[in-house]
């Protein structure tokens, strides 16, 4: 078998076999097929597509090509979830407790924050010793104990996928719906889980632009998840406004602890029951009605609340500053940013707002970039609000004073103001099962 | 600029800007374009193809990645010819002289050969004593001299087509026509002719295996040099059949100096004389009828066969051995390949013939393998021709005996025989201009 013809194939438009596929996700993994070949490969595949087939088996085939976790041992149905990525988007911090409170076993490897988009690690050891580095025995001896675990990525999962992510993002091939599943499904499966929820961002902040495409998206990781034995659903939610007020590490547990607490904002709270109803449903075959009513329950009698507290001090953290947020490391400066005008806001661009939080030092340019974990936005108005010039939109916060001034240029020309109030964007689009 | 952006314009089928086109070439010359990124834009270019205008910069950008030839003190009109490739195509052995005889000045450099094909610098330097390695101020003094110069490639022409095409070959996107035609004419550009005749070849033994997409070909290559000030003619030959009866470099020596005394094969004296008449038509501004008629008589006259001998003169070659092809080297062995049947041959597949005479060690299976001048095959038998079981289809010569074995193996699955003489196959399809 040569990558020449397996390249010629996809060019022509044929379904590639599924030794053709093992053969390249096999030889590039070990080096043996150069990122050239790769680079025409993905463009072909790009433009040519692959089938339902292909997609499971690539899936597969990077999933396959390092480590496979095996949490049969956690003593449970594990359950793990995992966003497309937005602004704001604290969500796992509220519903890895939930569904732990209800019995789901939550073994779950996280990332680190990169360009517009933060990342549960980083918010996690925001917390005052909080240890996001474990050893795999304490990581499923923890989860046997009290059910949930939260570490950073350790160990070698889907090391064929992260070449091949790095290669798509170089050479213009990120945007293909197969590729983007397959890269998303393959650690999925690498990290173990029975039931798995996801939540598919669309709008401004977030890759897929349209329902349509998030829609397309969520089918195909469905389908290959369950075709690879694992329960599978995906909540289509928006991203066009931050999700919350508050971005950044410490701001974001805070609001985090408020939703667990019964208060915090609408969206937030509504997009959390909704992804851990999901799970509890699929992992406890429960109807999403009864799912839904037992996560609101453990939401309102604390019992989400005390399961955060365990993981963080099973995990080395601050207790009391999640008893009492007020205790979280603070900034050194505030900034208040002014409405420029009098109108309703019609449209935030969540990819902008993000950007500003990175100005100030709560996220990374660079891989291995350190971080300001007290820098971020509490944003006072959001889409559909209507303001008056002078009125504060919002808070920046931040270490570096200096960096206040990019960062409102860049937050302001987020905002897009009309003279009324503009029709109501849903929340959560879709469920795909 | 970036690559990431002419990557993504392409995959989207945008047309490329000059400056786009230009950024690339250059970035990919001097190194700073990676190879995967290449890689990524030729298999868009591949899959959404070019416009006009993008094959037309792309070219002359390739064209100008190096040094351009400097041919205007040649004293005359100066002439170029190039070949798509074919088996037993000795034609610049005769075409040159032809032409350089009725005034046209040739300075020509040509190649090696590689593969099933052969290169006219070796058929040259088989010739006792042939030096195909000039300096640039011997090589035009030569044209000045008797205006003819025949050297092997040297210099930097077009290096960035060197660099794409190594790429091309090795990601499964040679086959694309803008790809093809901006390849061959940015060299063409750069070796300095003002009037170019291209022979593409079609058929089993050629790159374009039909007259359609050989035209395609010819269509834009002559629009390219057109709309970069060169006079350009393109000839659509068949390449079903080897050309002429000699495959091997001396062998090949004696066919063209046999045509060069009016005498040889008909297939090849007649793509010899359109050539030849092209050439001629273009450089002195003659109708093909009035060129062609000036061909056959420098032909019938000896004067074109005197210029191949002052050719061989000024380059140290032995004269002798042109005027005496008995006098070449010849192989150690001989070995008769008979007809495994009675019948009409219907089918040769060039391609697998020219693969035999590798075998035989007339060619070269990597680029710097040494050859042997001797080895090849005199074809006693063409499609068309009826024979009986046992009679000589062909002659293979070779210094290394034990390679008759496989060569003959390799030879005799090229044909095919039918009961019937099959239908004739045309030998010139069509004039482009």
């Amino acid at each position: 078998m040569r990558i020449y013809d397996i390249i010629a194939h996809k060019r022509d438009g044929l379904e590639l076999s599924d030794e053709e596929i093992a053969f390249f996700v096999k030889g590039y993994t070990a080096g043996e097929i150069k990122d050239y070949h790769a680079a025409a490969l993905v463009m072909a595949i790009y433009l040519r597509g692959m089938t339902d087939r292909e997609t499971i088996t690539l899936t597969n085939e990077m999933a396959h090509s390092g480590e496979m976790l095996d949490l049969s041992s956690c003593g449970g149905v594990t359950v793990d979830k995992h966003s497309t990525g937005g602004v704001g988007d604290k969500t796992t911090l509220v519903v890895a407790p939930v569904v732990a409170a209800l019995g789901a076993r939550v073994a779950k490897m996280s990332g680190r924050g990169l360009g517009h988009t933060g990342g549960t690690v980083d918010k996690l050891e925001s917390i005052n010793g909080f240890r996001t580095e474990l050893s795999p025995e304490e990581f499923i001896e923890q989860v046997k104990k009290i059910g949930i675990c939260v570490v950073g990525q350790s160990g070698n999962l889907a090391p064929a996928d992260k070449l091949l992510y790095a290669l798509r993002d170089a050479t213009a091939t990120v945007g293909s719906i197969p590729l983007i599943a397959s890269s998303i499904m393959s650690k999925k499966l690498a990290a173990g889980a029975q039931c798995i929820v996801l939540d598919v961002k669309t709008g401004s902040g977030a890759f897929m632009k349209t329902v349509e495409q998030a829609e397309q998206l969520s089918r195909k990781m469905v389908d290959i998840g369950n075709a690879c034995g694992r329960k599978v659903a995906a909540l289509i939610t928006d991203m066009n406004t931050p999700l919350g007020n508050n971005i950044g590490n410490t701001l974001e547990v805070m609001e985090a602890v408020e939703v667990l607490n019964g208060k915090g904002p609408e969206d937030l709270r509504e997009v959390c029951v909704a992804l851990a109803s999901n799970i509890i449903s699929l992992s406890e075959n429960m109807t999403p009605e009864k799912a839904e009513s037992e996560v609101r329950r453990v939401l309102a009698d604390g019992s989400a609340l005390s399961k955060l507290s365990q993981l963080v001090e099973m995990q080395g953290g601050s207790v009391s500053q999640i008893q009492n947020t007020e205790l979280l490391p603070k900034a050194k400066f505030c900034h208040e940013v002014l409405s420029p005008a009098d109108g309703c806001i019609s449209f935030m661009n969540a990819e902008k707002i993000g950007s500003s939080s990175v100005i100030l030092g709560a996220g990374r340019v660079n891989k291995g970039d350190s971080i300001d974990y007290t820098a971020g936005i509490i944003l006072h108005k959001k889409t559909g609000d209507c303001v008056r010039k002078g009125e504060v939109l919002a808070e920046l916060f931040s270490n570096n004073k200096a960096a206040f001034a990019e960062s409102e240029k860049h937050f302001v020309s987020a905002f897009e103001f009309s003279e009324n109030k503009p029709a109501i964007i849903p929340l959560i689009y879709k469920v795909i099962r």
